[in-house]
């Protein structure tokens, strides 16, 4: 989202920290990211943002959604979304969440151990299963390597094992790490998913039905990124030449932040500059406890300060509001020379894991969003 | 506090994730702090864990409070504890929460740049201000040292500054770092904080009247540590050698950590475990976004299995309930060998900073906290 003398107005309505939101911008997202591929079914990660207004416009645009607890699942069918368009992508799943996901007609789990098919053998019986690939990640912001996912051999044993516990193996799922900027990522995934689907056919007259490319897709922020398109045709052609022989086949995507991610800004202020020893710090009433926890990994979003957008720069360390050291932003960033108290200061496309991460620690809310109308 | 069979029994009342306290332990930490030093000022560190009955418990102990943000006066306020036994503990704060302070009568204010001076000296006129002081804190677990304070030359402009806008300079405050294992480090401070009230007397004709020792007194997790009465010692005597000129001293401690910390349990429970390659992984309902934010920079608790406590351990990754492999509590711990779903895991000493820290992060609802009557 571009910030704005309109974003600058309205800004003036509320009291920072805020996101704010602009469903239209959403709209776009949806469109563009469907039209790389026919066919392609959207699941929205939902943890990226689950305000309703943005849940809501997506449901109108089409979307279905991948949900990671019965919190999520309860939210949605709130805004009267049915559980047949949800998927439970989350290979950690209570028991109770299973049995509460199953009477609510969803139909889709993930799986990346045998423990986790049997919880949902005994409380989602018959149920569609996709296992979780196991990707490296080296070129993504956030990687998600090591928690979720297995290799392509116990893969193969997971579907094996799903049914003969009366699951329907169904898909393979894969992530290759949120904001990943090398688009053969996908192709590589793509390829072992494809191995997956050949051998269960080949050897176990499996017939894989489901290709589940998770999310991942980066949004701007300091560095150039690959285009939606650019990623989009390497799926597609990807898909093309390795899954040929697959005659029914859903391709699914669930983007979180590259759907929501620039439909936002965080708007913060400036409560105090100081100069200690060799230092200057500049400190915010947004911090890691409040919607910036992604910079813990130095995650880097580009930062307007309203009037002073021309402004030469200088080297600051930037903090948040509380009484903790590890509440810094950045030890070092690029800020107006002359930044002071009661500057406002804009996280560019901030929408996705801002508002979600909120704490009220030291007594300080979250920060809370509001919508563009 | 010890996990015993009754803890056992209790904790079955309760839907993990949730923390046990027990305010008699509270009473116990109080009056262990108090009576190291006599006239002893102790200023709760509200942040560590603003659960109701933990405040007014130490309320009725004769507790003061030392506070971060508008939203814990409030919460003070509301339960009937007047300003004058807060310190507004924060150096970074909002211009209206200063005013908000100082209607409600709170007298003391921490600072360690001239511009939160000018912003007390506009909004709470008159007032008293420490100021503070920064410490290197190599012997911590959870480092304090960049964000806050300033050196001893900057310590000493503040306070003659605070003066020239009407303030009252009233003392040094420091913070060795949460955690601290080296009492020496608390007799360097105060060595230093008596040269800055020795050069305001003789050069500014300024009498200093307060010492803020801040808190950072550790509690037990994995490592041994100094007794509470092993540092109180040190800093009985450390202040009687080098404050001996000083008429009237007002002597006051921050405890946080230290005060609460070991009165209550983190109780969850294992949702899944699963072998993937070599690894062998445990996943439980409460995680880095819900109360073991901490674990992060490798914080280590002490970790009660029920039931499997004799049991051979085996090395385990230990991870929370959402879709982020930053919510990986520890890439290797000792776990019983035969630890499986439905166990419970009881994290000692985790009343401080567990709680406070909790996100809804994938629609999960933080730990609640529940008191032992």
């Amino acid at each position: 989202m571009e910030v704005t003398n309109t974003i600058y107005e309205i800004a003036k309505n509320y009291e920072t920290p805020f996101v704010l939101l602009d469903p239209k911008l959403l709209e776009t997202n949806y469109k563009r990211l469907a039209s790389v591929m026919d066919n392609l079914e959207i699941y929205y990660a939902v943890k990226a943002n689950s305000h309703p207004e943005i849940i809501k416009t997506l449901f109108n645009q089409g979307s279905h959604f991948d949900i990671a607890s019965r919190g999520e699942i309860e939210l949605l069918l709130s805004l009267g979304i049915p559980g047949q368009l949800m998927s439970f992508g989350n290979t950690i799943k209570k028991e109770k969440d299973i049995a509460f996901a199953y009477e609510n007609k969803i139909e889709m789990y993930s799986v990346d151990s045998e423990m986790e098919l049997e919880k949902i053998a005994n409380n989602a019986p018959g149920s569609k299963v996709y296992a979780r690939l196991l990707m490296s990640s080296d070129d993504s912001d956030w990687p998600l390597s090591k928690k979720f996912g297995t290799d392509i051999d116990h893969v193969i044993q997971l579907l094996v094992h799903a049914k003969g516990l009366g699951l329907i193996p169904y898909g393979v799922s894969f992530h290759v790490g949120s904001q990943t900027y090398n688009k053969y990522k996908w192709k590589e995934a793509i390829v072992q998913a494809a191995e997956i689907f050949y051998q269960l056919k080949e050897y176990e007259n499996i017939e894989l039905e489901m290709i589940n490319l998770g999310g991942g897709m980066p949004i701007q922020h300091t560095r150039p990124i690959p285009q939606i398109e650019e990623i989009g045709l390497m799926i597609k052609e990807s898909i093309e030449e390795y899954f040929a022989d697959v005659k029914r086949l859903r391709v699914i995507v669930e983007p979180g932040r590259s759907m929501v991610g620039d439909i936002g800004v965080l708007v913060t202020e400036v409560i105090l500059r100081s100069r200690k020893q060799k230092d200057n710090w500049v400190y915010i009433d947004a911090g890691v406890f409040h919607g910036l926890l992604e910079t813990i990994e130095d995650f880097r979003y580009e930062i307007i300060v309203e009037g002073k957008e021309e402004e030469e720069t200088g080297i600051f360390s930037l903090a948040g509001p509380t009484c903790d050291s590890v509440d810094t932003i950045y030890d070092e960033v690029e800020l107006p020379v002359s930044i002071t108290m009661g500057d406002k200061l804009y996280f560019k496309n901030a929408a996705a894991y801002t508002v979600e991460y909120g704490t009220t620690f030291n007594g300080i809310k979250p920060p809370k969003a509001y919508i563009i109308q």
